[in-house]
């Protein structure tokens, strides 16, 4: 078998909930190659892209919008975007927002958009 | 750039309720070599493993009781569960549950554990 009694469900509102600073992806599973990340955004960050990565968005709750250079897609909770590697994007949430992010890697550093401020708000 | 152009936005709920078959997964994104995946389901799956690839599940309404040899892991809204790579479980529910499955492939077949009627409640 493997390690599956290290196994266990993940309750995303409840991992969102815990989250203390915005824009921090936070791991929460694993399955091939990609991580399921929990994080909770206000404002935006900054202009950003992945060369190596696409980027999945799912909502869980709250609002966000992702702005692409052409236009902005707005997202309600269960609602799921995927940023293809390449595209420059900014997320912008006038309140907060939760999501998840899917995807190789963890995103949420200065070259990922993560805004500076972002690690003022850990309280 | 991409093919941006044709990119959309997908509500999972919308999406979920769309369906006419149960334990049929429909492909609504796909990013970094995984596929993202809409079903629903009600009764059970026959027993099954997936050798070459995890299998992730989140829950959208309903719930959903993923049967492993050692034990029940039992999923709400808003839960998600890794079952990994050759791992056998059995996902059954007693309503129908709505959910998205995360993998690099379409499972739902019959060596993915899909049952026979499955076929037939498709109106």
């Amino acid at each position: 078998m493997t390690n599956i009694e290290q196994m266990g469900k993940v309750n995303l509102a409840a991992a969102a909930a815990d989250l203390t600073e915005f824009w921090s992806q936070r791991v929460l599973a694993e399955a091939n190659g990609n991580l399921f990340k929990v994080a909770k955004g206000v404002g935006s960050t900054n202009w950003h892209s992945h060369e190596d990565q696409d980027e999945t968005f799912l909502v869980l709750s709250g609002r966000i919008t992702i702005q692409l250079r052409d236009r902005d897609v707005e997202l309600g909770s269960g609602e799921l975007f995927v940023i293809p590697r390449g595209v420059e994007h900014c997320p912008v949430a006038e309140d907060e927002v939760r999501f998840l992010i899917i995807g190789p890697d963890v995103t949420s550093n200065a070259a990922g958009g993560k805004p500076e401020w972002s690690y003022a708000k850990a309280d």
